[in-house]
């Protein structure tokens, strides 16, 4: 069997998410579409994590089975990109090892979520920004300095969205950091796992320490291991998968 | 009667463009609404142009009358915003002479088209660019070059979309550029005044003479006075009303 690694650029708005669901469509039902449309079959495709409705991804990875072997993978970017929504464009593929997995083998993720420090949302970028008036402006060095408050390796059961089953909530941030570019305060978070909903309670508790509502240090959220004692969770659409890390790399091929 | 003017930032995918028309949403109305949400009677609202459906604007400026004299202009931001769709935004207002007049007063006006010179269109972007794929990279100098060509005061003609019933077609281009901002072109066009579809005519004529399609001088193209003899018309959406001048310029209060 061959097995195919795709990188995928989406704008997560219209979308339900990644994963196929019964109501909306997802990401992965419009790329096994695109699939069948150019190749006759619908493939299998597995994906590096389950992106929320709303969530955009600027490297995504995910592993797409049943691909004929006589189409050249530096072919399949543009077969499937004909046959793709203008929201979803394939940037890459690579052929990778049958036994490649885009969730299990990934080293870690880098996420970016992107505030709009103003008075009014900005039309053209408010389907990926949130939009955060402040009577002064936000102080990117102060928030800067809270963010690196959660970096390291701790229990972040505090930053996980309740009713979420996972067990093992010890994870790596590797950064978490925020700058300002004009009125943008990007937030980019590296870790090698995420809980759900993370990067969003991470971004808001940051939001809401810096505010003074939520008064409690960066220590005593994470050892409380609760979430009633972080701060609030962000909205989604302003939250991008930026990179996803492997290590050997999959050899990329760009059309 | 008090005339007070107002600057728009709009994201025109969704509009049938600026003006009121019986198919579609256009600005003017979702403006209107609006306003009459907000102060219980329906106002007049004259804009600057008519921008076509698609094209977006980032300071195009109206003006309305029958807003109640007791409420104050750094007010009216607020009120409308709160009760506009999110790709309408008012960023500021003035009170301005009953007899001002956001067209027939503009000294001119600033147009931007964006092409983003790359393979795939971009999702975050194609509803404000449009994706030009070429072999080589596009050659910035010498698209800018092309475009020095057709500034200055000319009959136009030749880029007015055919069916226009305008008879004076003379206009000055103050500026007409071309920079490269990594895989984005961003053409630039100052001038007094312009024909229906002339800017994206003139992109459309200086991309085809760059590659070679089009096989006229600027200057027999200028001087034909025939809509046939330029290039092909470039898509709205890519287009933005960057600025309109006035002098003196409307006393604009930000919230």
């Amino acid at each position: 069997m061959e097995r195919r690694a795709l990188k995928l650029r989406y704008v997560g708005t219209e979308f339900c998410g990644w994963q196929v669901q019964k109501n909306g469509v997802s990401v992965q039902s419009v790329l096994q579409d695109a699939a069948e449309a150019a190749f006759g079959s619908r493939p299998t495709v597995t994906g590096c994590s389950r992106t929320d409705a709303g969530v955009h991804a600027k490297g995504f990875v995910c592993v797409m089975d049943g691909i004929p072997e006589s189409v050249p993978t530096d072919r399949l970017p543009d077969a499937l990109n004909a046959r793709l929504p203008a929201s979803v464009v394939v940037t890459a593929a690579a052929k990778v090892d049958p036994d490649f997995h885009p969730r299990y083998d990934a080293k870690g993720k880098e996420y970016r979520y992107t505030v709009r420090n103003r008075r009014f949302p900005d039309p053209f970028t408010s389907d990926y920004s949130v939009c955060v008036p402040t009577r002064e402006p936000l102080d990117a060095d102060a928030l800067n300095a809270l963010c690196g408050q959660f970096t390291g390796t701790h229990d972040f059961r505090s930053f996980m969205a309740s009713g979420s089953d996972v067990e093992d909530t010890v994870r790596t941030v590797y950064d978490f950091s925020c700058t300002r570019n004009g009125d943008e305060l990007i937030f980019s978070v590296s870790a090698d796992g995420f809980l759900y909903n993370m990067v969003r309670i991470l971004v808001g508790t940051v939001l809401d320490l810096n505010a003074g509502v939520l008064k409690r240090t960066p220590g005593e959220i994470l050892s409380a291991c609760d979430r009633a004692a972080a701060g609030r969770t962000m909205p989604a659409k302003a939250l991008t998968l930026e990179t996803v890390f492997y290590d050997p790399e999959p050899a990329w091929e760009e059309p």
